[in-house]
Order: C-alpha cells, then structure tokens, then sequence
C-alpha cells in the first residue's frame, strides 16, 4: 500500500459502517468516497474558506459505486482519485479504494464515479469555477493522462440479456 | 405522499447525515436507499430469520444514485422500489426517494438502481435463490410492469462531449 499524488483521503472501516455481514455496508463506501471528494475540494481552492469566500460550493449530480471486494472492521484502506474531465462548471471524477488488508497487486476493493456541478451559493444555481480553480482542476486532469485506463469507469447497471445464471 | 405496495421505508433527514451545504450527503441517500434494500429483502424471505436458516445472504455488485433535489435535516421521505429484471442470482433493483418537503407530483428527490447477487454464505460464492424466494422476486418483477418507466436507470456518467458550459 503507498501514498502518491493521487492519493486524497485516508481512512479505517469503523464499527458503525458495518453491516449484518459484517463487512462495509454499501452506503459507506460511498461516504469514504465523499470524504475523499471532500479532500480534491480542498486541494482546488474550495475547502470551507474557500467556499465562503467565493460563495460556490460542490454538488453532486451522479455517483455510481462498483464493489469489488468485501472488507471488515479495522480495515484501513485509502482512497486514490483522478480528474477524467471536466468542463467550466463540472468535474467526472474517478476514484478507487484500496484496503491494507489486500496487496495493490489485486487492485481496488471498489471503486466510484462521480459527476460534480459548481454552484453559486447565493442562488443556489449552476456556475462557472474561478479561473484559479479551474487552473488546478486542468492540473489534475493532466496528470491522470498518465495513468493507466479507469478500469471501472463508464458503466451502466444492467443484466446481460436472457441469463438466467 | 401516499404509500402503496411498492414503498419499502420511510425515514427522516437526521441531523448526522447533514452535510457542510445543510443538506443530505450524497452517501447518505445511499444509506437511506440501502435500508430501503433491507426492507425488500425482508419481504423475500431474506430477512434476518431467513438469511440464518437458508445460508444465503445479498451483496451490492453496482449502485448508481442520480440526486435531483437537495433535501434538509428533518425532512421525512420514503424509498418505493420495483425489481427491473432478475435471473437465478441476481435482482436488478431500482428505487425512487420522495420528501415531504415536495409534492409527488415534483417528482422524486432521488432514484438509484442497484445489482444485488445472491450468496451462499458458507463460501461465501455466488448461488440461486431459494425456488420461494425466486417467487417473490417474480411476483414484484410482474407488479413493475404496471408502472410507468423507470426515469432514471440505465445511466452511465459522462459529460456531454466539447460541452464548455
């Protein structure tokens, strides 16, 4: 397990995360994913000051969460996320989680997409980054070039056709 | 808002699942959607009781929440769920969140679609449902087909391509 640039939040699966399975419950894998949005937010210009000062905010239009692997209490994992793309007013962002208990040779335990919107607080409508902002997230988003594809990313929620297992 | 058979819970915005805008965070529909999953497997033979006595039990494979309408602490809501499709291990399930706060007519505040895999808890692997709870299962697939479509399923995140805002 190792830490790199596109590492944003670090966490460990608490006992009220955990369901009559005994693993993370669905739901809160999704909250250690909007931890970690919680963190990009703060690296671009919009953590708590930065968004009373600019009055814009994040909201979050999409989110679609593949579970890979089951993971217990105690477990401690991180989270790794990516820039895919962007426009003035949204960000699709990708993230992967990896869990300590687990070599990174066996890849993520879930991972999550997530649409993004900006939004002016004072309406609240949809609104254009600041250009500072904007300059940080086209940072991100070049950096993921180099990466390896999404593996998880673009998916839809269906049944192949006619299986019947 | 009315309840009819397709209205698994209700639950109430609580003051923990409020995020830094005031409203519910994304994770937290999630936890209230799987709840609502909690309740369809009650009414499958797959509650508690169930999942002990038949070693079976439920994984989340894929969850996809799409967020409409921002809603605050104290809000009352209700989840109504339909199965979509289903085969021997799998139910493809798709729920819709109304608040208090808006009129039916206003549509739902949220939807989200789930695969559900049935397990055999002794492996743990994949396995068949039980022939009565395969019953169940078809019993709701029929009761969907009354319904008008399901708005929000099939969606995979992306942005509109060279869309500049």
């Amino acid at each position: 397990m190792h830490d790199n640039a596109f590492t944003f939040y670090h966490d460990t699966v608490r006992p009220e995360w955990v369901d009559y399975n005994g693993h993370l419950r669905d739901a809160f894998y999704l909250l250690v994913f909007s931890l970690a949005t919680d963190g990009l937010m703060d690296r671009i210009g919009l953590d708590e000051a930065g968004r009373a000062a600019r009055q814009r905010t994040i909201y979050s239009l999409q989110a679609h969460v593949t579970y890979l692997h089951e993971i217990k209490e105690g477990t401690r994992m991180r989270v790794d996320a990516r820039v895919l793309a962007h426009d003035a007013k949204r960000i699709h962002l990708y993230m992967e989680m990896f869990a300590d208990s687990r070599a990174d040779d066996d890849g993520p335990v879930s991972a999550c997409e997530q649409m993004l919107l900006c939004v002016d607080t004072t309406g609240p409508s949809a609104a254009r980054f600041d250009p500072d902002v904007l300059v940080k997230i086209e940072a991100l988003h070049a950096q993921q070039a180099t990466l390896s594809p999404a593996k998880y990313a673009g998916r839809a929620i269906a049944l192949p056709s006619r299986r019947q297992g």
